[in-house]
């Protein structure tokens, strides 16, 4: 469970300093224009607890005096350093990837007290915010641009991911019933949690949307005699799961299609959709209403489970540029797009945001704890950017920039609800 | 509980016939220029399985062959009839009140087969609605205004009001553990279930926007050893709440303060507002969002609970008219603009639009048991208003056109929230 700090011994170059050093350097003016330049960076950012030590071992700190310092970033050069002045999201990212900038201190820490000191920043913050924003904008999810997109991500290797998402395979928030749950466990109580919440009962269909390695509709057939047909368009997630259906003896029960979300056709009595929505991109939401309004007979149930926001805004420039092309996080406004022209009904939104730090908090440390064989699959470099990756999702949603909405709606006319949501806290089903 | 016959049987101006009569005047083309138009509007309105008798003892018929009969109207004269084609929603509301139209069959039944055929009547049947809507525009929340729109409906008369609300005086939608719960056991599980949400914890402070007759807060104060200070611009209300809190002995732990929610100042942990946002209007949403968030320390948690839609639309404009001046039910989205400015996150949504239909059934039942009294005091017309509005407000409901949306919320950091929702499903809390 000790995720962060092992993330933090394995980042460091050294041994970590959590309170201010008293001595001069860190005190005094700073003396050179990059220390005068880094100083204004760092007003816009809201003053955040950090310092910074320079190549030529000169220390900027413009946190507020008395606060505590979290962490010291040392920046190996001149280049690094204006690279941060022009873009820091993406730079900040890149340079850390690299190598060019070393963190003392946990990195999570350091990344909410960032997260948090340019949410405070007020107005300049979300200027700086919009116009990171206004340059990376998200690559597009049109029939051929998913592909594309989720080839980017996906199919860089099934042992890859096998290495640290444990049992399941599922890449999706888990749901910890209670915060001992293991991450095998809270991702079992995840897939029963959609299934109660979906009231599926035996003999139904269900369609999903986005099925990834394929784990939540073996679960729906073997635990509720349901049929699946699941959607995917990533190749290398649909030949893993069509395998692990065949092994499991579930093949006839599940079908895994490779082929967009926009190619469903049929009816079914659920559809279901865990993870996909991040990378539908708001302008194919409408789109998507209809897809699941036509699939839904009148007595039919639908969920969608997405990363989200607290108001619309881009994903972090750095996430999209370099680990997830074309996603954006909707905020519940946005998402409403889907329901809304269908008058499809909402009738329950829940909000995981914490269970989603504490499921990237699991796989980072199953990421550390297998960290040689990752680098031995590609590199330093990649090793370190999935390290950033993880730890700036998990402070994402600690501090509220991100949040995980899971909805079920049904078809307008719907009486045939579960009366209460009482039966998904019934122990066992 | 067997609301709605006996409504029927008070509405209707003799024996019922739901089958659909066999004889010759129901199939034959309509002769006159009357029938003619009101069969015109029966195709806008998507022909709904009801059949009409004229003045003349004509009959007009335009459902689809083979379909039943739910009901049938007797339209009284035809300056009637040329009301009902000139704004059907509003002149059919007042005709039924003047006793111009009778309704044969249930009086509920009725309305949700108008609703749904409407509904299905596709793009000119939401024309209709939309020029229905224009027509009626709700009438105007400012300050003065909302306290002449609230006037206008909740200082009619606690006596009136104490005569069917059961003996909470809750006149918000309820929530039944199970279907057999009785009223008042569900507006109890109801208040529970709201302080559960909030997860209240005693020696805390809570500010509650538009309190009714005041149960919330008093239930608040004795069950769970907060403070509230409960705010409502209805004089009557106010008044019989200051009282009930005196005799009660809770005068000390509950102030009432008769001032309109944009006056809230000050800190408290938790913002509730049950049943007043239908009142706020659109264009407030942002201020009352300010109002939230302004009060909310970064542990704060708050509920707004409300009768919404699908998507958006005006209230009924009859409703809108008599009943409830200045009322509008907001979509998911429109809610949204209370939310997403703060970056408040929306934690956890509850549709409850079966509950309310329920509640309305028990409120009817016991509004027809009393209905000898409302008569005194008020008329006849006014006792068949308060009867469609009741019966056409359970079919909103049961037709899916209205949404109940319990809101929980919480400022972006709060990361002191309850870690799932089986709090709120444990047996007594």
């Amino acid at each position: 469970m000790n995720a962060v700090d092992q993330s933090a011994r394995d980042a460091g170059d050294g041994g970590t300093t959590r309170s201010r050093p008293g001595g001069p350097a860190a005190l005094g003016p700073p003396r050179s224009l990059e220390a005068k330049l880094l100083r204004r960076l760092l007003a816009h950012l809201g003053h955040p607890p950090i310092e910074f030590v320079l190549w030529n071992g000169e220390r900027v700190d413009a946190a507020p005096p008395g606060t505590e310092i979290v962490g010291r970033l040392r920046i190996a050069d001149r280049g690094t350093l204006y690279g941060l002045i022009s873009d820091p999201q993406v730079r900040f990212g890149d340079a850390w990837s690299e190598g060019r900038i070393e963190i003392e201190g946990d990195l999570v820490q350091v990344i909410e007290a960032v997260f948090r000191s340019v949410r405070h920043a007020g107005e300049q913050g979300s200027g700086l915010r919009r116009l990171a924003g206004s340059l990376h904008r998200p690559r597009r999810n049109t029939l051929a641009g998913s592909r594309e997109n989720i080839h980017a991500h996906y199919d860089i290797g099934n042992d890859f991911y096998a290495l640290w998402l444990g049992e399941t395979m599922a890449y999706t928030c888990a749901y910890y019933p209670t915060p001992e749950a293991t991450l095998d466990e809270a991702q079992f109580a995840k897939m029963h949690h959609v299934c109660r919440k979906l009231w599926l009962r035996p003999g139904e269909t269900v369609v999903e949307a986005g099925c990834g390695w394929g784990a939540l509709a073996l679960h729906m057939a073997r635990h509720y005699g349901v049929k699946v047909r699941a959607f995917n368009i990533s190749h290398e997630q649909i030949v893993f799961a069509r395998e692990r259906a065949r092994r499991e003896g579930l093949a006839s029960q599940v079908e895994y299609i490779e082929d967009d979300y926009r190619n469903i056709r049929g009816r079914y009595d659920a559809f279901v959709s865990v993870g996909m929505l991040e990378h539908v991109g708001t302008e194919h939401y409408a789109g998507l209403g209809r897809v699941a309004a036509e699939c839904l007979p009148s007595h039919g149930r639908g969920l969608i489970h997405s990363i989200g926001r607290n108001r619309p805004g881009r994903l972090h420039p750095w996430i999209e540029k370099r680990i997830f092309p074309g996603a954006y996080p909707p905020s519940l406004a946005e998402m409403s797009e889907i329901f809304e022209p269908q008058e499809l009904s909402v009738l329950d939104v829940e909000n995981l945001r914490l269970h989603y730090a504490r499921t990237l908090a699991h796989w980072q440390a199953l990421f550390e704890a297998n960290v040689g064989r990752v680098r031995t699959m590609f590199d330093e470099k990649f090793v370190r950017m999935w390290r950033l990756y993880l730890a700036g999702s998990i402070a994402s949603f600690t501090t509220g920039g991100l949040q995980l909405f899971q909805v079920v709606f049904a078809p307008q006319d719907n009486n045939d609800i579960p009366w209460t949501r009482a039966h998904l806290y019934e122990p066992s089903g």
